[in-house]
């Protein structure tokens, strides 16, 4: 039986591969994995139907068989401990693999969302350009501390792992705010995840769907 | 070699088992692991020999002979995947299990990160007032949905699990902030977690730390 990921029917980014169904994606592409998509409207998304897959009404969802899973990084590192391409197999650079995924969405992501976040629910209110220096600040931090980590290392530890798959998507969502260009360690490195074969599948994929869901005259 | 822990010399959340090594230590308590702690201070934390153990500058950290961890998630991750105690033996309970860890970090706890970080850094800023409902619907948005998956259910997946202590953790930063006590399912399910034993001895071992960093007259 295929693999079944839900994915956003048209994406809020405009095909611009920022929404976390790019992780799973990726990571079924690094892996060898064919799967299925569904698509699934805003409205839907809120649904009983797809409540029962997802408790939040988000995606990206996962089916395999009798397994459902929600949660990005859940769902990547089930991928990742199933199929060989995505975790090293010593035991310690394992969990430090696992460590970078979960210092991805737990300690990077979140001032990220945070100022994107602002910047679409809070541009018209009074406060926001006052909070955007503080806002910028968080992220900066965040962002200086890992490239001090990352130095002029190709990934975040030894090969290329589930961790600097997770990184990469998370990096990706600073840039599009315009403030991943003054570490161009950490821009190189965006580019190196991007410039790898199964990240161009999985980006071309999400972005034919996108433009199947777009009115012709745009 | 004994596994050690890097907590907080002095916690700012005053001992109330707020803080992040909260989760690793009913971790350990919960398999019956030892382990020891190292005490480090705010200064200590930001420079060069605790970065090398953990990039951020940040508790918790694990150490356990050659490998060193950062990232509360992926330290309870490690520590339920090595001991009985904390995770299903069935495969796909176990990937439901890790779901649910990332959930409580990845979901449910940024908005509530959120809402404590202002009120921590932006108490008297002119739109703190203004700011606080839309922060709090957020917090109420996830709890409601979280409180209507979990049901009358003990846990959130069959048998308490590593995603249950995570989600613990993350909802007694709600309650601290008083928006948990709307959710009678949420604080009876937290009050479930509080009540182990292994709970009970974590929270007093971090109390201690605290109270014996704490002026006498304090």
């Amino acid at each position: 039986m295929a693999i079944t990921i839900s994915v956003f029917e048209r994406s809020p980014d405009q095909g611009r591969g920022l929404a976390r169904d790019m992780r799973v994606r990726w990571a079924l592409e690094e892996v060898g994995q064919p799967y299925e998509t569904r698509l699934v409207s805003f409205d839907a998304m809120k649904q009983p139907a797809h409540r029962a897959r997802h408790p939040f009404g988000q995606i990206p969802t996962y089916e395999d068989g009798d397994l459902a899973l929600f949660e990005s990084g859940a769902i990547v590192l089930h991928i990742a401990e199933r199929h060989a391409g995505l975790m090293p197999s010593d035991p310690g650079a394992r969990a430090r693999a696992i460590a970078w995924m979960f210092a991805a969405i737990d300690t990077i992501e979140p001032p990220v969302i945070e100022m994107s976040l602002a910047r679409i629910l809070e541009r018209d209110k009074p406060w926001f350009d006052a909070r955007q220096p503080m806002l910028e600040e968080r992220v900066r931090g965040r962002l200086g501390e890992l490239s001090e980590r990352l130095g002029d290392a190709e990934w975040l530890d030894g090969g290329f792992s589930a961790g600097d798959l997770m990184m990469v998507t998370v990096l990706r969502r600073a840039a599009a705010m315009g403030v991943l260009a003054a570490y161009p360690a950490l821009a190189a490195y965006v580019a190196r995840g991007e410039a790898r074969p199964a990240y161009r599948r999985a980006f071309a994929d999400q972005r034919a769907v996108f433009e199947a869901s777009a009115p012709a005259d745009g």
